[in-house]
C-alpha cells in the first residue's frame, strides 16, 4: 500500500497542484524492516520506489520530532489490541498532526478515544481505507447524509471470502479457490482472519462504533466460518441461479457475519469477486447501496490520498 | 416537494439544532397560484401545511428585497429554456443568496454561467435533487473523489420509465403500466418528457456538463423512445431471466439514452421500479456504483435539506 501511495502521489502531482494548489511532500517514511528516511525538503519518491530499502537504519527519532503535518499510518493489523498503531496515532495527534490510516485495528479499538484526542488538539482523524478500500462509506455519510439517523448497514466487507465463494459458484473446488487466493496474495497472513471472520468483525465494529454510535468489540460480533459447508451451499445456490455472500449485518449495538443466499433482485448479487458493497438504511434519506467493483491496491492507496486531501483542506481553515 | 420539505424541516428541527447548532427559518414562500408569504421571524410551517393557500396575493416584491440567506428553487421544469427559474436563480445569487434547487432546467441550460455568478458573489449553487432525488452523485464526487478524472457515468435516472419496464417485466401490459403510473402521479405532466427521454436527456446534460466538463444541450442527447416495441423487448428478456433498463450513458461530450438488456450480473439489474442508480468510472478510484431504492417525494425534499445544510455550513467560514 505504501508503494502504491508513493506511485499515486507522483502520478497526481500535476492535478493536485492545478485543482487545489497543493504540493504534498513526503518528509518521513518509516518501515518495519526496510529502514527509514527523513527529509524536510521532501523525499524523492522515484528513487525510493527503485530501491529495496530506505537509507537510514536503527531507531528512528520520536514522532513528536517528525517534520510533518499529516501522519499516514499503514502498519499491519493487530486484531487483539490495535497496537502499535494505536500508540503511534495518539502520539501524532498529540504532536499536532492530522492522522490518516488504512489500519482497522486502532479504529476498532480506539475510535472514541482517538476522536476525543483529535478534537482536543484541533486535528482530524480519517480512515476510509480501513474498511473497504475507497468505497466511500464514512465520506458519504459525512458529506451526503447530514441530519440523518442511520438504522442499519449491511454489506460485503471481506473481499477474500467473496472471491472464494465467487470462484466456487463458477465451479471451482473450495481448495482450488483457496490456493488461487493465496497465489494472488489476497489472503491475510493468518487465513483465519479472513475465513473465521476476524477481518469482517473488526470492520463491523468500526461501522457500528463510528456510524451507529455503538461501543462493540471484535469478540462481540457473531461470525460464521467460511468452510467446505458454506462452499457446498454456494455450489447448490449456483444451480438455482442464486449466489451465496458472506454478509455483514450491523444495527445499533449488534453485528453479525454470516452466509446469505441471494437472488438476482438483491443488489449484492452483482457484487462479485473482489468487489465490495454497503447498503445504508436511513430514517429520511431512504435506502442507499454503494459498491466498488474489482478494486486493487491502487484503490486502497487512493482512499488514503482522498483522506489526505480532505484533512489538508481543513488545515487551511 | 415544497410541502414535503416543510414537513421535513419541522421533523428535523431538533436534530439540526443538536448536531449543527442550526435553526433554519423560512422567511418567504412564493408559489405559482397559491399566493405568497413573507415573514422575517420565520413562517409557522404547521399552519402553512394545514392551509390550502398562503395569505398574500398579487405581485410579490423583487428577489433582492427577500429577507433570506438561501433561495430554494423548486418550480416546474422548462426543458427548452430553463426559465423562469434561471432568471430567479441569477437574481438570488446577485443578491448574495446561496441557491439550492431541485429544478433540472436552469442547471442544464445555465450551469456554467450560474457557477461563474456564484463564484463572483462568493456564494454556492447546489442541485443534488435535480438529477436523482438524494442519490448523492454530485456530493459523492465532490466529497469522496478528489483529484480524480471521471471517465464516464452510466445510470438509470428516469424512474417513471424504469417503473413501466419493471411492471411489464412482471407481466403487466404496457397500457396498464402507463395507467398505473398516471394514477400514482409519477408521470410528468407531458408524458413525452418521460417516454421520449427529455427528462433523461436533461439529466444527462447536467451530468456531462458538471462532472465531465462538457457543454452539451438536451437536443444533443440521442434518445430511444419507450413504446410498445421496448415493452415487448422487456417482456421477452424477462422470459430469459433478464431485465430491460433505459440506460443513460454519458462520456465526455457525448450522451445517449437507450434500452439495454441486462443479466443478473449487471449492478443495474437490481435497480427496480422507482429506484435510481449511477455507475461512475474513474481513472484512479476504480468503478463505483450507487443506487437509491424506492425513493419517494420525501427523498427529493431530503436532497434539498442536505444541500441547504451544506451551503449554510459554508456561510460560517
Amino acid at each position: 500500500v505504501g508503494r502504491a501511495l508513493a506511485r499515486l502521489l507522483l502520478d497526481r502531482q500535476e492535478i493536485l497542484s492545478r485543482r487545489y494548489g497543493l504540493e504534498l511532500r513526503v518528509t518521513a517514511i518509516l518501515t518495519g524492516s526496510h529502514g527509514f528516511l527523513m527529509d524536510d525538503a521532501g523525499a524523492d519518491l522515484r528513487s525510493c520506489l527503485s530501491s529495496p530499502a530506505l537509507p537510514e537504519r536503527g531507531e528512528p527519532p520520536p514522532i513528536r520530532s517528525w517534520p510533518a503535518d499529516v501522519l499516514v499510518e499503514i502498519t499491519p493489523l493487530n486484531v487483539a489490541t490495535g497496537q502499535p498503531a494505536l500508540t503511534v496515532m495518539r502520539e501524532a495527534l498529540k504532536a499536532g498532526m492530522d492522522v490518516v490510516t488504512a489500519n482497522k485495528g486502532p479504529i476498532a479499538h480506539g475510535f472514541h478515544t482517538l476522536t476525543a484526542l483529535a478534537q482536543e488538539h484541533g486535528r482530524s482523524l480519517r480512515f476510509e481505507a480501513a474498511v473497504a478500500d475507497n468505497l466511500p462509506l464514512f465520506n458519504l455519510v459525512r458529506a451526503a447524509l447530514p441530519a440523518v439517523e442511520l438504522r442499519s448497514v449491511r454489506g460485503i466487507f471481506n473481499s477474500t471470502t467473496n472471491y472464494l465463494l465467487s470462484e466456487v459458484s463458477r465451479g471451482a473446488a473450495f481448495e482450488t479457490a483457496m490456493a488461487r487466493a493465496q497465489e494472488l496474495g489476497i489472503m491475510e497472513r493468518d487465513p483465519s482472519h479472513d475465513l473465521h471472520g476476524w477481518d469482517a468483525a473488526v470492520k463491523a465494529v468500526i461501522i457500528n462504533n463510528v456510524l451507529l454510535g455503538g461501543a462493540l468489540k471484535p469478540a462481540d460480533v457473531d461470525r460464521q466460518p467460511v468452510n467446505g459447508e458454506v462452499a457446498a451451499l454456494a455450489r447448490g445456490a449456483a444451480l438455482d441461479g442464486k449466489r451465496v455472500r458472506m454478509m455483514s449485518t450491523i444495527s445499533v449495538g449488534e453485528a453479525r457475519w454470516e452466509a446469505a443466499t441471494l437472488g438476482p433482485a438483491d443488489p449484492f448479487y452483482a457484487v462479485d469477486g473482489f468487489s465490495l458493497g454497503a447498503e445504508i438504511v436511513t430514517d429520511v434519506a431512504g435506502r442507499l447501496v454503494i459498491s466498488l467493483h474489482d478494486p486493487h491496491v491502487e484503490q486502497t492507496a487512493y482512499a488514503l490520498l482522498a483522506d489526505i486531501i480532505d484533512v489538508v483542506g481543513h488545515q487551511g481553515q
